[in-house]
């Protein structure tokens, strides 16, 4: 299903929530309102603030809260971003230059600080100390898990445990706020708040495995990156790991994060994955939190944003961008 | 006056503060805690922490709410020193070698957003929805003025007014933030938070340009980082811009903005400065600003705190490091 269909019950407040993005990029410095129309017109898909707002969907559905929070998930993330690609030297990103390519790193540090601060401007507006408490958390959570991923780079002797631990840290955690959030803040009973929030979680991990997947089976056109990123820049994601664990001697990850110098191991290791079963096993990973995601919604109100929960776990999976 | 003496009337809380920063050091990764360990115990000056807790002093001087606010606006100057540090490349500062010095530019900036989320962390913990958004108000200022700095940096043609925008972005704004926030969470009456907005207002303002001063007569010992270091970076300051205006011909600050490659110019235009009556100008500029803060103190209640910021601007002006 398309994404345009399942947002259906909230696209309205979707489209006001990029609105409020947009009115961001009106200050007063004209070579900060370049930078930031960059940034908020180059969106992603919006899965974070539509999260937050279907989350909203089940008790109060109080706009006045649940807006600013949805564009403080979103800023949030697009903040992460400008501060990873500067990290990563990435310079495309959804088919566009980064901010990193632009204007360098030293602006892209300074104006993904800026972000932060603005999303925490929006999270201020939702009145509510347990929802900012929350947020500040998350960003702690997320920073500290790029932080873990920059320190444990080219090392192949990674657990499993570890890996899930990353991705729950810089993916998981912002999903399970978007939804929390939302739960919270439309005053859900707090058994709810805890099954939206689980959901959330779970969704996020399967989103962040297709992520690694789609990193080796995907097209650079779909993406809108070069494929075997991860691997370039050294982190080991589950399909690498597979790897490495089927062919413990004479394998190209080995030799890429020993020598950092030729591409042709990272071009055999991508054919090497795609060419086994290495994708279905990581797609059954990916698919069995999906169904945990679900699971967690079996205890809310039955309506159109439960429907809709339960269709984007399906998109997730299903995803090919 | 000594700060040590300055700071009776709330050293022991100034104490409670400094321990709770080192409590966010206890944190599940080891490798965390080194990084912050080195950055929180090579602390500066306290001053942004004890001027909330100053101005929290003259109605209901509530230490849950205060002590979580004075760990918030340190840890924000933190976490701005260790991105500037990366951004500047600065390898040393308080005599320590930086946080880009010892683990290089990545950790810090991802170091420095996990110190923004844990000062976010620690100002949700007021609890009060208008603090919350003037802390990230004021993050948002701080940066936006850091990227106009960035963006300004070897530019000769800048007029005074941009130099005191400037100024007032990434130092005036997080003083006024230390001393308003510490008076909205004491309920000290409208009148009197909007007084000691602007005392911490017009005292960044004088710390900010006694810094300036001090980064050409200081000493590299007093101030643990070479002198001359805002033109090697290609920062115009107050002093840098009456030297211009002095000699708009044949000035060395021109030559080593235009071609940034001959350390002797750099040395000159300090000795000219020095050797000059730029420097007193600069601190009867200095001067005005901490007698107006002063002023702004007049309608507060007399108590030994009041006494305690106007010491404060006597210490600013005065101070050598």
């Amino acid at each position: 299903m398309e994404l345009s269909k399942i947002y259906r019950p909230i696209q309205q407040d979707l489209d006001k929530v990029k609105e409020n993005l947009r009115s961001i990029i009106k200050v007063d410095f004209p070579w900060l309102s370049e930078q930031l129309g960059h940034v908020v017109k180059s969106g992603g898909k919006g899965i974070r603030p539509a999260l937050t707002l279907l989350a909203g969907k089940f008790y109060n559905y109080n706009l006045k809260y649940l807006l600013p929070m949805a564009g403080a998930v979103e800023l949030m993330h697009t903040a992460t971003l400008v501060h990873d690609d500067a990290i990563d030297k990435s310079v495309v990103r959804r088919g566009q230059p980064t901010i990193y390519k632009l204007w360098g790193e030293e602006p892209a540090v300074l104006l993904g600080d800026y972000l932060f601060a603005k999303a925490g401007e929006f999270v201020s507006d939702t009145q509510s100390p347990r929802v900012i408490k929350l947020f500040s958390q998350t960003l702690a959570t997320i920073s500290s898990g790029e932080l873990n991923q920059f320190l444990t780079a080219y090392q192949v002797e990674q657990t499993r445990e570890q890996y899930f631990q990353r991705i729950s840290s810089k993916t998981a955690s912002l999903f399970s706020l978007a939804t929390e959030s939302g739960a919270i803040l439309s005053q859900a009973p707090e058994e709810q708040v805890k099954a939206l929030k689980d959901y959330g979680y779970n969704l996020g991990i399967a989103f962040q495995i297709v992520d690694d997947i789609l990193d080796f089976t995907g097209t650079e056109e779909k993406l809108g990156k070069p494929i075997g990123s991860d691997l370039a820049q050294g982190t080991l994601t589950l399909p690498a790991m597979l790897l490495l664990e089927r062919h413990p001697e004479d394998n190209p990850i080995k030799k890429w994060f020993a020598e950092r110098a030729d591409q042709k191991n990272i071009d055999l290791a991508i054919k090497l994955i795609r060419d086994s079963s290495i994708i279905d096993e990581c797609y059954r990973v990916a698919a069995e939190y999906c169904t945990r995601a679900c699971q967690n919604l079996s205890s809310l109100p039955e309506n159109a944003s439960r429907q809709a929960l339960i269709d984007l776990a399906d998109y997730v999976i299903k995803r090919k961008k």
